[in-house]
């Protein structure tokens, strides 16, 4: 299996960051984590992340799907053209494109949510981005082909484990060991 | 409200230390993140954080509070004087002490868990360390006194949660905000 690749902006939301890389990891999956702009990056409340790589030296063709944090950083992810391409390519090769929170903005800006059912954060700046062809759900995390969404925050962990599972982990034992 | 300390060891669980600090954080409480060994910090999970400043420049009469996450980075922890002797001058002072999984034997090693009510990681590793008159539930998040302590990476949120109501917040609010 190819890498995972994380994108990292200034704001990304902390617990969504680490809770889905920290399942993947232990399930045994590679996952790198990308600053869209500096490899030292700062989270949505001041915790201060180094990421493995930086965006303008990633080549898509080698990993297997992305994964899109909430946050402020989401914001700042939808506004870089790079990450829209990053996301478009990996959702037409077929490969697994997560997103949770206020991440889903930026699936849609990369042109890939008509006709798909989704979950994001409930709040208006959010929803409001959606086209009407875009089922926006109110569930923890949804699976629609290759688009694994969560809700929020809280939803991080399980958010993970559905990442987990879309990418073929029996994720049972590793929910018991977690104490999920 | 002083600061709280959050201590940071080489393998700290990554989870376990964003979650309560996001939340803390998110209800307007002051964290410091602090390197034990250095500033720059690998989690058990490959994630490198930043800490905010060393433990070597800590005054302890400064801050309000500590808490020890989870993972190896507990057991170098146990194993550092200089954390031993703060977690007991905070605990004589009557300030709280948080601890998360593996995080309980740094309490234990630190003589602050005689007669007390706590949970953690359910391992024999760790369960073994502590004596006959510590009582060692299965529950998410235990409060005894001022001794805060949760079971695994699945409670994380809820120890955040725990902690912010020992220091007296409202997270009911902040529950529904993050989806908990």
């Amino acid at each position: 299996m190819d890498p995972i690749l994380v994108l990292m902006a200034p704001g990304f939301e902390e617990i969504e960051l680490t809770a889905p890389v920290d399942i993947l990891r232990r399930l045994g999956f590679s996952v790198v984590l990308v600053g869209v702009q500096n490899r030292r990056v700062e989270g949505a409340h001041g915790m201060i992340m180094e990421a493995d790589m930086l965006l303008v030296d990633v080549d898509a063709e080698q990993y297997g799907g992305v994964i899109v944090p909430g946050g402020a950083g989401a914001w700042v992810l939808r506004r870089t053209a790079a990450v829209l391409k990053l996301v478009g390519h990996m959702y037409d090769a077929g490969k697994p494109v997560g997103a949770i929170c206020a991440g889903p903005v930026v699936l849609q800006a990369a042109g890939i949510l008509s006709n798909r059912r989704i979950t994001c954060y409930p709040a208006s700046d959010i929803t409001s981005v959606f086209d009407s062809s875009t089922v926006v759900t109110d569930e923890a995390t949804v699976t629609d082909g290759n688009i694994i969404t969560g809700n929020g925050p809280g939803a991080a962990m399980k958010f993970g484990f559905a990442l987990g599972e879309y990418l073929g982990a029996d994720t049972g034992e590793l929910r018991r060991a977690m104490l999920a």
